[in-house]
């Protein structure tokens, strides 16, 4: 699930006059009697949600490994159950892959792919838990469990919408495939794979994920971009062995010095990144966007008092939401050298490691980054020690620009399930599986998430609100009929 | 025990015609009786020597308390056996300290403060261990045992060249008192005390102390100064909690990041630290002893290749040996910040923390260097975070001139007793219990050691050359002689 950092609220971002246009535009009868019938099924949703949250699905724990294909096998069940066809159990080399579709919406209706994960998260601690996380709980208008949020919730949140154009319209206003993974909260390691293997079964116009948050309580969002990652680890070797600082300080380089005269060179005082070229492909923030954010009502103060540091800080010429949204950044995630413990020890440490990321924007790419920041850092380590530079995961940035026809339809669809105009947000961190679809497929994605930033995705008393997952549900229905009018790009 | 660190071979450092100045002037009768009675005694030396190496008195585990009062309580009585006078076990807040003294030398005649400890470290891992460390056993000319070299081993050495003189002569030509303490391994938490506390019962002309290694096998030398100590710890807190580095990166300053930036300020790329007025104090090495240490057959080559480093590294405008035994450094001995475990976690750091050190070379004082360093840190530390210093232990530097005559007294006595000229040299390890002496007691001390750098002094296998600890009884009983004749100060 995306995990969201801006905890601030705002309403009316890019606003335009979506209110009063779907009011004005109206509905068919159809999709009237479509929404009247999910309004008169709130109950019977909470009920069966809760059957599909009580399969504990922890893909990171191989005792889990039956449940997991057991929530798969329930998944495409109630894929049949809600009408859609062609249901496949999908084997992979790691857990199988759900897939459904509906393809008779017609020649020149356009055609929606719609991923999601029925596995979920560990739920340690589980004592911090105040009720059993696989014994789904109703409590002050929200579902606790496990997976209640991050995915099943809103994974259900589409089926229950399927299942009400199919049972009250007889059909669906657009084509759909579903494409439900039980591996993305271990790394969706053989996403990429399948998505390579099977395009033609995945051919689609737009791409939709709820997984995400919306951007506050009360502020549906649309987020149409997001940062990308490229991590490294650093490891600085000085001697063979540690070394009394007594009887060789003086003598040798000391590799944690080292290591921190390495990382000191990767920014200036202002926060700006000084590996060479590295903002040459960074796309910059539209004048629209930069005026638009700074009319949201950020509270900085409170946001600053909640994170509880002394100062904000980063590029000066950038706000702060600019800079968490739009701007790339160069973190250290970890260190580690020498002793570490209680008290003292006068030791020269053999070796020093530092693991590092950068957040990527567009139209940065990592592998272009990667190698100017190996090259940067070849260039100012000494060589009093050897450095070697390990690569980890990462991923692109993405964007599908906010006058995009499907996140325009979005917002529609949010304004009429919710009640309110959406605000259009970027968030500052990655979902892979976006870069994957982008790149494999090349369709934009619409992030259509009705999370909340503080419903504990990855712990304790992860919970879902059962009004926006109702309102999810009425805007998922109408998403479709919007996609629908949209003629095949 | 004094840690060594320059492994290298030199000799005839500030050679002087010691030898044949010894030869000339000869001992008188007495003397050459003393020599001759330890000669014949050697066996009987290695057997009392494995009943005292055979209590593990461990002062570092509460589980060998009694085995620690043992051990004291051995001392005493063989200091009883031996003919010294006025025993004393004196308790402590923590372990006893044995006294004992022999002070009927006559009015003229200097006294000797020995300074030594009968408990010894830990002995894990203990598997590694060739015969149990408290089960000494002798192999190839060397007594393997916890204790043997550190320090019991060079304690017995005195007490055998105090017995030889009072058996054979009747008397010692110098006033001696012995001061053996159970608590050095641990951190000699109450001898600070114990001294100030009982100056008039410590009067002395001169500390020796033999509880250090020698240059190197075959080369005797004596070590005339060593370089003090002060540690901290360096605190940085950025936020309250770890943040996800996607939702918040660029919003914040990272800790990490901000502490590698102080660690980078403390040194320039030559190795010179950059903390204000540092250098202020240091004493510079003279040509003299530049030149001396210049002529040592100092291998660096085969130094480097021990060490494993890439190349050696330091202030540009001074040799290796320079830099270790008389030059101050920056040491940074530990860091920790955020995630350190395999793979890759994209977290901002709460906080990020380093233990730094700085050795201190005459006439640097740490409390000047202790507010040069903080007024520093506090000058080149952002406000984006908080800093937080915390001093720990430390040490004044000690230095007696070589030329001192105690000094040159003991460099005769070595050469006695090992036939061979010793080199002069510093030692860039610290021994606090040598500043507590030259602070409270206000008088020069001699580092008299025979132990080898190579003898596992803190480690599995220690063990003593007994090749070095007769001619160690020999160079201790001339040692009393010569230091006998200087008039007292």
């Amino acid at each position: 699930m995306l995990v969201a950092g801006a905890a601030c609220s705002g309403t009316g971002l890019f606003s335009t006059d979506l209110n009063s246009q779907g009011t004005e535009v109206g509905y068919a009868a159809d999709m009237l009697n479509v929404i009247d019938f999910i309004h008169t099924n709130r109950d019977r949703y909470v009920s069966e949600l809760k059957d599909y949250l009580a399969i504990p699905s922890i893909s990171a724990l191989p005792d889990h490994k039956d449940d997991v294909k057991r929530c798969a096998q329930w998944t495409a069940d109630e894929m049949t159950r809600v009408g859609l066809e062609n249901v496949q159990l999908i084997e992979t080399p790691g857990n199988p892959v759900v897939y459904a579709d509906w393809l008779r919406a017609g020649d020149g209706a356009p055609t929606i792919l719609f991923y999601g994960h029925y596995d979920v998260q560990p739920v340690d601690p589980v004592d911090l838990w105040e009720s059993p996380p696989f014994q789904p709980t109703v409590r002050d208008g929200e579902i606790y469990a496990r997976g209640a949020a991050d995915d099943k919730g809103q994974i259900f949140m589409h089926l229950k919408a399927i299942e009400a154009h199919l049972k009250k319209a007889g059909s669906l206003p657009v084509n759909i495939r579903l494409l439900i993974e039980g591996e993305e909260e271990v790394g969706s390691a053989h996403l990429d794979d399948f998505v390579r293997a099977n395009k033609p079964m995945l051919k689609a116009d737009v791409v939709v994920i709820s997984d995400s948050p919306m951007f506050d309580r009360g502020v549906p969002s649309i987020c149409y971009s997001l940062r990308g990652l490229i991590y490294f680890q650093i490891d600085v070797r000085g001697t063979k062995t540690d070394l009394h600082s007594g009887g060789f300080g003086g003598a040798v380089a000391n590799p944690a010095i080292v290591l921190a005269q390495i990382l000191a060179q990767m920014k200036d005082r202002s926060g700006r990144i000084k590996i060479p070229g590295f903002y040459d492909l960074v796309r910059p923030l539209s004048e629209e966007e930069r005026a638009a954010w700074k009319r949201l009502p950020f509270n900085e103060k409170k946001y600053k008092k909640d994170l509880g540091a002394p100062k904000l800080f980063g590029e000066t010429a950038f706000t702060t939401l600019e800079r968490v949204w739009g701007r790339p950044t160069f973190d250290v995630n970890g260190l580690l050298s020498g002793f570490t413990g209680e008290g003292a020890k006068t030791v020269i440490p053999a070796v020093a490691m530092a693991k590092v990321s950068m957040r990527l924007v567009p139209d940065q790419h990592p592998d272009q980054i990667a190698k100017l920041f190996e090259a940067y850092v070849r260039k100012v380590a000494p060589k009093t020690v050897d450095v070697t530079l390990t690569r980890m995961h990462g991923g692109k940035p993405w964007i599908t620009e906010y006058d995009n026809p499907f996140i325009q339809a979005a917002a529609r669809a949010i304004e009429q399930g919710f009640g309110k105009t959406p605000v259009f947000c970027r968030e500052g961190g990655s979902l892979p599986v976006v870069s994957t679809f982008q790149e494999e497929l090349g369709i934009p994605t619409v992030l259509f998430g009705v999370g909340l930033p503080d419903e504990n995705a990855h712990a304790p008393n992860e919970r879902l609100d059962l009004g926006n997952f109702h309102n999810g549900v009425v805007a998922s229905a109408v998403l479709y009929d919007e996609i629908g009018k949209i003629a095949r790009a």
